[in-house]
This record gives C-alpha cells, structure tokens and sequence, in this order.
C-alpha cells in the first residue's frame, strides 16, 4: 500500500511526529515513570505540561495580555449554548451570520438563551458565498456578532476578519484556528474543538476578552462551563481530559518547529491554490464556491458524472487516499487539508484525481 | 530504580498490557493506515470501536436492556448539573445522601435546579461512616435520591445498595464503577467519570433507565447534554472523545481478560484487606473510617507524628511508590487501589510501611 494520506473533516489527521512522541512517551513520560493519562492533573509533571500548552497557544497566535485562555470539555457544540450564557449580561439580542452548517447550528442553539438576529445569510445561494459586508443588518443593542470564519462541511471561508464597529465579535474558529495569522484583539472570544487543526476531539479552546468574563448567568450554567469559575481554576474546577491537553501541546510544540502559524500559513496557501486549479482546470470535477470566498481547509468538490463517485472513493482508497467522501448534506468528495496534511498528501490527491480522470473521463 | 507503581486518585494508573496496545496501535490501528484519534466518528472502523465499548459494559456491568448507555462529556461534575435537568420532570425536590466531599459538590449543584432535601449527612463525624439506613429522611414526593457508593476523599464506600422502596435511586460510581459486582436494575441511573476505573480522563459513562428519558428541561438544557437527544444519535450529537472511548474500551477487554467483575471483586477485596491490616496493626497509622464503611478503592491514613509526612512521601517516590499524598480536605495519605492497581503494588506499599515505621517509629 502507498502511504496513507488521511483527508477526514474531523477528527482529522495529526502530525506523524506527534503521534511518534506520543507513542514513545506513552509508559514513561519524560522519565516520570507513568504516562501522561495517569497523571494527577494537580502534580508537578502535569502542570508543566499545561503551562507549555498555554504558554505556547499564546505564543504562536500573539493572544494579548488581556485574554484569557480555557480549555473545556463538551467541543464547540457546547460553546454555542455556553456563550450567550455567559457573555449575554443585561442583554438580550445577539447578532448572527448565517453561512453555513455551523452557523446554522450555532443559531439553533442560541435561540434557547436569546433573541437571535440573523444579520446576514447566504442560505439562498446554498451556502456558497461570503454575503457582501455592506449588506449586513446589525443591531447595536446586541451582546455580539457570531460568525463561522470556516463552514468545514459547506467549504467557504472569510479572508478577513469583518469590521464590526464597537460591537463584540466571536468566531467558531473550529477548523480554521492556527491555519493563518489573525489578529486576536479584533475579537471577543474565540473558540474552537480541538478535533481539527490542534490534536484528537475532547476539548475545546475558549480565548476570551477579561472585559466579557463575570457576566454569566447565575442560574443553570453548570460552573463547569462558567468562564470565571474555571478561569480562577485554571480550566481545571473539574477533572481535565488531560490527555488531550498533552497531545494538543505536542501539536503546538510541533507547529512551533515548522515555524510558527505564517510558515503554516503558507503551506496552506499553496495547497489549497495546488486543489483548487486542479478542480478548476477540469471539467470532470468542480467546486461550487465563490473563488474568492474558498475555504483553505475543507475543499469540497463534486465529480460531473455522480454514478462515478463510489469507484472514486474505492480507487482513492486504495492508492492510501482516506475518508474522501462529502459531507451528506452537500454529496460529492470534501478533502480537509488542515495544517497537518503535507503539501506531499495534496500533491498524491491532485495526481489521483488526474488518474481517475484519464481512465473515467 | 524500583517497578513504579502509582497511587493517583485520578487520573490514575492504568493497566500497562492496556498502555502497551494503545502504544503499539498508536500510528496504525489495525492496518487502517491511521491513529484512532484521526478517525472519522462517523467512519465504519471507529463504530466497530464503539459497539465493543458498549457491548462490552453492558456484558461486564449486566445491564439489563431497558437501561441506555451514554458516554458524554464533562464528567461526573457536569451530571451533577445535567441529571436534575434531565430528570425532575414536573418534580420539584429531590433527596441527597451527604457521605462527604463528592456528595457536596452533588448537592451543591442541584440546588440550582430543584430543592435538595439532605435526606442523611455523616458531616457531624467528618464524614467517617454512612448514616445508618434507618436514620434517612426520604420525602416520598422527590424525583429520586443520590448517594455516592464511594467517597473518593474521605474513603468511604457503601457496602450494599440502600433500600429506597420506589423511588429512583441515581448513584455517582466514579471511583468504585466495575470494581465490585451491582444490581444495574435497583438504579435509575449510575454515572461515573472514566478517569479511575475506566481509563483517562475525558468522558462519563450515563447508564439510564429507559422511563427516565424523555423528561428533560425544554430550555437551558444544552441539547449535548440532554438524554433522549444523545440516545437517539448513539453519544454522538457532537464529536465524541473518541480516544478515551477507545482507550475506555481496552480496558474493558482487559477486564474481561481478567475474569469479569466478579474476579476484579476478589482481588480488590484481598488488596484492601492486606493494606488495612497492616494499618490496624500499626499504632504509627492510622485510618479514621469505621470498619464497616471502609473503601476497598481510596485508603486513606495518617501518620501519628504528621512532622514525619514529608519524609513518608519522599522515600516512597524513590522506591516508585507514586501520588500517596492525602487531598488537603483529609491530610496525610491516600493509596488509591482501583482496579489497575496490582496486588503486588499493594504488598510492596505494605512492606515500605512497616520499613519506615521500623526507620522512624
């Protein structure tokens, strides 16, 4: 068999040298004599492993002194409900834009906590543009504007941060964190699963403004998932899944190594420009989304003739070319080419993709 | 330096042919090409993993079919929240046996949700022994009544399941769960944290019978967190842990290897023996727990002279004896003895015992 070039939306490919670390490590951390999943997360080792995680998310997105930064449990699924629980105060509108799945789901949830504006949507299109900045309809007397600056199933991305005036902006950053450069300070929260761009699922990253902590509701939001509690806890007011914490820590030590998030700002640019002139210089293949509204991470792609596409995922997958198929809700083939896919394993798909071409077209 | 063996009250040691399989199949679970934590939830290799876990728990705990399991995340802390929002229904109280630091924190969430009558409480005795069934206040009109089999702090652990006619028993097995065999169908619902007996923190097992889902909160209950919703997407209504399943379901294997619950229960049970004898034995220790009530899972003991606790836990870390030392709550010592910890760890802690009572007594 080839070598294994593994395409999943999420849980999602991890760098090969973390996951050798991880094994070699996986009796004896670091001469400990026991592995990090049987640590007391209150000893000396383990707090040294949360510290470098920190530290190195800090470091690597230039989070500002006035952030602080969380790691829960329950994904970004749980955000979505945790969010207007915590931040929404004395208010009780918050801005939404609609722009795919995620969006979608995040509305739903929200829906339960506060009245929802949905200041703009690209549902008519079916998701495959950005809507226009000049179109959105804000309300000021919102609490924040959430945005999906990633839709991972529907493919479509911002390649800016949108300008929101004084209003607070929080991003689901799930499947684009740590694959650009973005600047912190334009927002209030940002969130993300970690199940994508930064280890295995099980925890998600909460980087919050100081100014939106101690606002929480102070009936039904468990402590758990109240921001001021588990920021005096240090994330830890219950037990953390720790190991998690110390894979996503190898992650950030790993991405450190390849030169922080410019450097891997710009693998991803050429990888995604590498699939997309492949899909665009085909007519066997294409990808529904706005040219300028594509999303650097999930590449979602559909082949003219669909009776083909079993044979496709079947050839793919025997040429080590994994977990190709499209989310249901759009059909078709979705590549998910996040920061540890190497330029390699886009390299194998587009010839691939030629291959198939050549004998099915 | 000596064999390791570790004592973490949790997370806590695992079982090393477990350790040793995850770390064999960490770059490539069984010529799948990739780590189960980059597998697709969603994919046919990562479902063969979660029909074993359950298949297996229902197999090793012999949970009748009417009761769902769940595994979901936020641990045994958020159930504590989650469980009256998902139970009370059109109920508005609910009784809480108070048995020492875990039933408190128990208690001290639900009173968000629902009025807690304190049906017994050993504070008065610092939590030395369970209140004696016939002393309990059970109010008939409660949704159900909690205890906590086992205190993980103050070592305390249930030896029978208390009587409670019908009302709905729920029980929060985090630290003595597959150590010791249960009548499943005397419970509404048992929920415990992986983090002790199960494998690594991260997750929490729900086993709920059937009649009590369905009757969740329509709002502030995040749907993540509610029931019916989970059981109808298998756990997976978000990205699951899908690690800590995983490793959740080796040790279940394990398990079974070693003869089931039943064969766990012998050995847990010569293991407490053996190290409370030779605190009986001893006037240099000492454990405060009437005999009856004592925990065969966490042990904890003082030294008479506490000047000498520093030098206890420092020549046990150089013989490899690991995370002796008491929470804050209690002081002194604790040996947590759950089923991962071999006999041989207990007898090489009994013979430093007595080599330091000889040294320093």
């Amino acid at each position: 068999m080839s070598k294994i070039y593994n395409f999943s939306a999420g849980p999602s490919t991890l760098p090969e040298a973390v996951l050798k670390q991880a094994q070699a490590e996986m009796l004896d951390w670091q001469g400990s004599g026991v592995s990090v999943m049987e640590m007391s997360h209150r000893g000396a080792e383990f707090m040294s492993i949360a510290k470098d995680l920190h530290d190195d998310l800090r470091e690597l997105m230039a989070i500002p002194d006035n952030y602080k930064i969380l790691f829960l449990q329950g994904g970004a699924t749980g955000q979505f409900s945790f969010i207007p629980a915590n931040i929404l105060g004395d208010k009780t509108k918050a801005c939404y834009i609609n722009t795919g799945a995620w969006s979608e789901k995040a509305i739903k949830s929200a829906k339960s906590y506060c009245d929802v504006i949905v200041s703009a949507s690209s549902e008519d299109n079916k998701f495959t543009s950005i809507p226009d900045r000049a179109s959105w309809n804000i309300d000021e007397e919102a609490a924040y504007l959430h945005y999906t600056p990633n839709e991972t199933i529907h493919g479509v991305e911002f390649q800016t941060i949108p300008e929101v005036g004084d209003l607070t902006l929080v991003a689901d950053m799930s499947s684009n964190i740590l694959s650009r450069e973005i600047d912190v300070s334009k927002f209030g929260i940002i969130y993300a699963g970690t199940q994508k761009n930064m280890g295995p699922a099980g925890a998600v990253v909460v980087i919050v403004r100081e100014d939106l902590i101690g606002k929480a509701q102070t009936t039904g939001l468990p402590d758990i998932f109240n921001y001021e509690k588990q920021v005096k806890n240090d994330s830890m007011l219950n037990t953390p899944a720790s190991y998690t914490w110390y894979l996503v820590g190898l992650v950030l030590k790993w991405l450190k190594a390849q030169g922080g998030v410019a450097a891997m700002e710009a693998i991803n640019q050429r990888k995604a420009a590498k699939l997309y002139a492949a899909i665009d210089q085909s007519s066997f293949y294409s990808n529904p989304v706005a040219v300028a509204d594509r999303s650097r991470m999930n590449v979602p792609f559909v082949l003219a003739d669909d009776s083909l596409d079993k044979a496709f995922l079947s050839a793919a997958k025997e040429k080590g070319l994994l977990a190709l198929k499209g989310h249901r809700a759009v059909g078709g083939m979705r590549a998910s080419i996040y920061n540890a896919m190497p330029e390699a394993g886009v390299t194998a798909l587009v010839e691939f993709m030629a291959d198939f071409e050549k004998t099915h077209g």
